[in-house]
């Protein structure tokens, strides 16, 4: 059962595949494996078995491809679960059919990738399953790993989250620390506007009401309500009536999120799901032959 | 205070540098940080100041420098926290001054990585905290984000932890698997020997007893005792007698960490360190001038 | 005098630095500038003055500092015209002061980046001016020189233009083709809102009037009417009546321009500015010592 | 019919796969193609044509094949017209089959390419036909497009124009400021042959008729008339009398250049045909399945 | 018949490329093999023998896969002689079939690569030759090409040499200043194991018969003896009684080379046979069609 | 005293950097200089000098620079002998002076460099001595490491060589495959000159006399004289008689160049001076404060 709306997003292959070219070059250093080299004969081969130990979303199947083609181009390999689709433990991820010398040289880097991905899909559904009785949505931040952003906010959208901002450039997002330059919310709104092109959306971050209602003024895309408990952001939702998106923000955990979400906002973002989730627990069965 | 022996490891400017760049290159995307362009004047400045939330240990000020100057070369950055000290909330780790623009963009790169370094050294040194009345310490594994094992293994150390292989080629570990492929574990340290280089280390994973007689016949520097418990663990800390390093491997938490430590290991690693600890909380309070 | 509304964006260092680097290399090859060393003495100074041969709009200083900086440090700029300034023949764009050798080496990087950028902010003038008395703005397309997209998106905007989307990530535009494959506008238009993030906007292109009637009810973002004539865009923007951005593409020209905007229309977007504007024409007059 | 000399040119495919990597990757950005994700389905299939809508030659058919097989290895490309082919409206340059997603994602940059260098083949090749009933050619110059020198002087020979240096490093030549530094033409030339290698051709620029008579003393390989008219230009052809290749530049324009060629001179080079060529039209025409 | 003990370390597929990438780009420069271009008929095939002219040992074969199959997909390579074995001249190496243009532009690339790494094999081996009647071993330096050092020391293998270490990072090498600022070969020592982990071998150098003895009583794993004579040498063995690798340094050529293996030492290192060691002579046989 | 005529071509600095620091992350690997940080306080400081232990002519000083540079900004050099000048054993090259643990990290890759480039230097040096007497030159050929062909041919220029084709794309060299193709040696010019621009110089190789007369008749710039004995290379230029540069090339070596050059030829190319210059030895001599 899959746990995000259709169509689900796809990763470019060659932004996977450069990825996956980097991190190969880092595990394998100047020297190689060498304890495979010395221990496993060339022709020996192998097939092994990508398996869920812990339940969760799985997300980044690819890296697994894209790892095992790029050490060895006649590996093998078979996705039994889509990126996506929930995991029990023992779920059968993928299968991998080659010689043995280079599965077991690039599995690690498929781990890394396909546990930490999943990790971050599975902290997002988690998160969402305890509000998906409300109309509000999990986003990510731009709280990511230097070098994975694309690839992190890919998985949080396997697990059912929706993504915010993707960098500096694609969305206008006003801090409060703009605003005190600006000398006000709303000033600060006009020269968003006039500074930004017809495609690029405005947000605006307020922590009190009389600033919610100063920027709605201006009709900002969205406004960011910071920092607000659930009273307070109940008397936000209704402020706003739907002239723009209300986003919930700030100590926002898996105790508190239900409360947040029932307060009527339509997104709840969060840096946890991609800064602090660990990693999903999947190991590699190996059977040598 | 520092938590870790002197002296302290010191990573390459280079390679901060490079890892930098790529960051603020994914952030600024193609039109770069245009909030910041449209609300806040190019002769702007501020003074800014990175302060630990949450306590914890520092690392990674060097990131805080080079995304500074990479924005730009006319920010000031001063350290006030290096790398390895405890932390304290309401700690200032480093205090910036410069074109308010170049700080804000530079912003969230800076703390991106400092986050998740010092988020590693926090967890290392809670573990290492948990086992400092004995002889153990806490080591990592290869389990590191893709793209940054240089700088996670580095930020071990400064959480008092030791350091694991850096990738495939800098030590020999024979796994299960390659056991199996070579008919036993004495067979697969011999043929490890005459492969590796006098300068290179060969590690031996055992899981039962008798593996480990028969693995120090061949005299391996370390032996790995995979997955035992403290009982199965202080007998195998007996039958090596100070032969070998011995290393604790799997079922590392930080509620078994006291018990295997006392069992008599000299190492215990664990991926917890490097792929599942949470950021630390640290924020950048601005004042705009 | 300006001709673009402030405040300009600004190009982020790094990205001009690396654009520049690669430049020089191309231009350098494997041996260098050999005409300079056979000719010109080590010691050999120079003063030159970038001068604008033609009327048009500037854009691309920070290129002429990046290619004189990264041949030699030591070479002294003073720009004198800011991008977006109007330039009349004769008018010095700039002044450089340093080791002859150098600045003969890197005179025509400076001048292919400065030449093509300038000539896309003048080409985008033209047309703003020709519609200064409308409310329309005129808007560039992905229609850009490849590896170059950034910096002609920045000459647009120096030449008093909008930009469109920066790549196929940061907004929805639903053409023709996807339109077929979705079985209709207001469906497409429904799939997009389900798939995009709260911050990502949504265009859909419609060529016939009953089109442009269905997209409505689904209330998207902007609408493009591509290739309608005066009278058509006139009976569009009516129906439009503010519900949406009405922009118009299709037939863009210096002669057609002005009776599309008096349409009515919010923005006129054409790849001419950027895939067929003539280089502007910039000398350097070099005086060596 | 084709336009230019045989044999063609060729472009190492190296060079053009990573100048389209750069490019898909510059125009997917982070998240990728996010209208076709929302609106294709991943199963769906097209059949894609290229085609021309205005007159001119073709250049950059390997930029399809590189884009396509890139973005998506299954895609199928047939190509129906030849680089250096001429075209006419509604002449079908290649044939595209696959699925629809990876057509469409890939379009913008296949066609980026295709139509600047066809652009630039078209514009030699108009330049050529007003001269080709003399001996003389037309020739390009280092005023290029930043990063994509190799192929727009691949383009020129596709339309039937000739090259001249690639870069500083690949011939000498001697221009107004080097002799100003030397103190005089017949030394420069002295200087440049006893630095240069036996495989560096030397070319000097005069631009008077006694700086000319000099040069010659000093047999250059060729000699750059720089913006001399045309009865000028034939008394420099007459005093050169076949010790040099005579070189015309400076005032080329559609109009003037049939008179310059008549003078008798070998070579016109010229900038136009590389700064200020603008792109060929060509569509994609798509039929979805 | 071949000269290295087995398994032979194999190199990695993506270094393997990514070297011949950048040196096929260095060698096609901007225009490509214009002469090939010029005198050959894109559809003239060729077979092609790669063979030795002077009798060594051969590394580096599947620098000829990856040169021919980066230039043209569609070339076919056989590899008569793998990396270690030995050659006598006339010896077939490799047979190469498919477009005669790819090939002639591709062999250079080849030859530079295959020529340089046979000549280090082919030195190393010669030396191992000459103690082959000890228990000494040839072993490298890290005095290697900028660039190539995972290669040169696969060579050194091949060769039957032995790898020292591959960088900076790889070993702890104690060398006569950090010494001095230590104060002392033991405080050095010392300080060594406080900073190492448990994967890292530690040698030291020593040019004294009282430092080695200083040094044996910190256990170091190797102890490197410095530019002793064979009477010294001989002494320095006796000393360390097994207690540590013992490697000779200093003075290493083809004509001292046996006194010193006889002197019983371990390894015997030198810089000659990867920086000073003449390319091994191997000429490519073409035969067109 | 030099042993190149003046000027001194000069390396980019930019190119100099590139393959700096790429040399100097391959000598870092991940964990960076572990011995120095290990035993050496940061506040050590050292002076350090570079100094010739045999005689020879020196090349590349701007590595020393850029390595100290690239490692540490804050070290300070000074170079006391330029490139091209003769050193007898004990000559200083240059001065260092800065932190300790930044000289000792960046001696290896600074000495990798000046040591390879100033062999070459004075492998050509002596070559060229020999042959001092006659107006032969020696030139370098493709025969070069792959990476560092720019800088392999500039220490060929300090040592007073000459520099032949720096890549395919620079100059036209028909050697005998492409004649057997093109079904001789005249069709093979003819050939060259259509495809050619009127910078490309053309040189064709020979190996009988009947076959140079046939060469002649063409008038290519340069003949390549391919293994001929002195006196057929005598005839060889009576034959040629100023119509062309006449080039000698195989079986070059220290005892058969005098008469080879006295055989009246311009020049003498050989790949021994880069495939086979044994390193100029350099030592760096530090005095630790």
């Amino acid at each position: 059962m899959t746990v995000m709306p259709r169509p689900l997003p796809s990763l470019p292959r060659l932004m996977v595949d450069d990825a996956v070219r980097a991190a190969l070059l880092e595990d394998l250093g100047r020297a190689g494996d060498i304890t495979t080299q010395a221990t496993i004969p060339a022709e020996a081969r192998a097939v092994a078995t990508f398996r869920a130990r812990k339940p969760g979303v799985v997300a980044g199947v690819d890296f697994i491809k894209s790892a095992m083609f790029q050490m060895d181009a006649s590996v093998r390999v078979s996705i039994l679960k889509g990126d996506g689709e929930r995991l029990v433990p023992g779920d059968v991820i993928a299968r991998v059919d080659g010689p043995a010398r280079s599965i077991l040289s690039a599995e690690r880097v498929a781990l890394n990738y396909l546990g930490r991905l999943s990790g971050i899909a599975s902290a997002t559904a988690m998160f969402a399953d305890r509000i998906a009785h409300t109309k509000a949505r999990i986003a990510d931040t731009r709280k990511t790993t230097p070098g994975l952003r694309a690839f992190e906010k890919y998985a949080v959208k396997c697990g059912g989250g929706s993504n915010h901002r993707f960098g500096l450039d694609d969305a206008i997002l006003i801090k409060d620390n703009h605003i005190a330059v600006c000398g006000g919310v709303a000033e600060s709104i006009r020269r968003a506007r006039a500074f930004a092109g017809h495609l690029v959306k405005i947000e605006v971050e307020v922590d009190r009401l009389d600033q919610l209602v100063e920027a709605l003024t201006e009709r900002p895309d969205v406004v960011l309500l910071d920092n607000m408990g659930p009273d307070m952001l109940r008397q936000a939702v209704a402020i706003i009536a739907g002239r723009a998106v209300a986003e919930a923000s700030g100590g926002v955990a898996p105790d508190t999120v239900k409360a947040i979400a029932e307060a009527g906002v339509d997104l709840i973002s969060t840096g946890w799901i991609t800064h602090s989730a660990p990693v999903l627990d999947i190991g590699l069965d190996i059977d040598l032959e």
